[in-house]
């Protein structure tokens, strides 16, 4: 069976939200999950699109959904103070922490969200990361020097690429055995794929 | 208790979706719907977004999510040979049709998204929605002077200004009991909002 590959801007509020669901809807079908955030910068340079805060009407509206989403979902949300912001640090901490701990990166990778959304922390400070890593256990030391690895650099660019070249255009974005699925909305059509082979 | 409002483009194919369950989630919570179809291309002069078969990379996913989606609810679907295509006619047919006999309205207004969506044809012609409208026993001669009518453009005019104004930017958009919800993936919190009364 092959993973689900979950790819996530950790500026997008609704990655946050898929963030705290997805394992577990693959576990429940025997299912690991494949953590992959990238730069949505470089994928709306393709599109055209904007953050929806930066487009009229939508902008309040999204602001009620996102919050009635984290109460049905009982997660904790805060109207970010910036939004987006920058997440090359929060992705690069990730990727190394990927290459020495898997589980240990997804957990930080969770904290990192949980920052960002539920505490208003500007994760894209690297001072910030390297705070919220700390707090679980990972070395500050290490990980600053982490942060400025040609090869951790490399990583991100690679997976930005590729999630250009694969159209994941939107986060949360993921694939079940190839088939694409966008947004957190989907997760119901992802458990029901999950179940049935698809249909 | 208060109706559930229906916004939709006769142009959008979750809108199209969103028709033909909406009225069995009210009915479970005895509740009724009102329908507004309007122009969304008055709202996208607003937002400035485009349709997403427009948009690099959206419009794959987009078409292969619509194929999806409509297998999951058990509906025929067919990318339109034309889309989007203006839906003047279509609204004007519903509004005169709602003066007349409001649950034949509703009738005309799900024939009309099944020959557009699910039989490829070509609703932004009026004679296309007058075979439509006889179909199911309207007077095609008092439709294609109604279609005419100032009191019926300026009805859509109405509706279709109301509707920015109520900053109701896509299709489906619905208002229950105030609150608003986008999209026919938020119908599942819709059904959760009228079991529970909002959380």
């Amino acid at each position: 069976m092959s993973s689900i590959e979950f790819y996530f801007d950790f500026s997008s509020p609704y990655g946050y939200f898929a963030s705290e669901q997805i394992d577990k809807i693959a576990e429940n079908h025997n299912r690991t999950v494949e953590w992959h955030p990238f730069l949505m910068g470089a994928v709306m340079k393709v599109t055209g699109r904007k953050p929806l805060v930066h487009i009229p009407m939508v902008d309040d509206y999204s602001d009620i959904d996102l919050h009635r989403c984290a109460r049905l979902y009982g997660l904790e949300y805060k109207t970010p103070s910036t939004f987006p912001i920058a997440t090359v640090a929060a992705c690069r901490a990730f990727y190394w922490q990927l290459s020495q701990d898997k589980q240990l990166a997804k957990q930080l990778a969770r904290k990192l969200f949980q920052a960002y959304f539920a505490e208003d922390r500007t994760i894209s400070e690297p001072d910030v990361v390297m705070d919220v890593a700390e707090s679980i256990g990972i070395d500050r030391i290490l990980l600053g020097k982490a942060l400025e690895d040609p090869d951790i650099k490399n990583k991100l660019r690679e997976v930005t690429n590729s999630a250009v070249e694969r159209k994941v255009f939107g986060s949360p974005f993921f694939f079940v055995d190839g088939e694409p699925f966008w947004g957190h909305d989907r997760m119901p059509h992802i458990q029901k794929w999950l179940e049935t082979g698809g249909w």
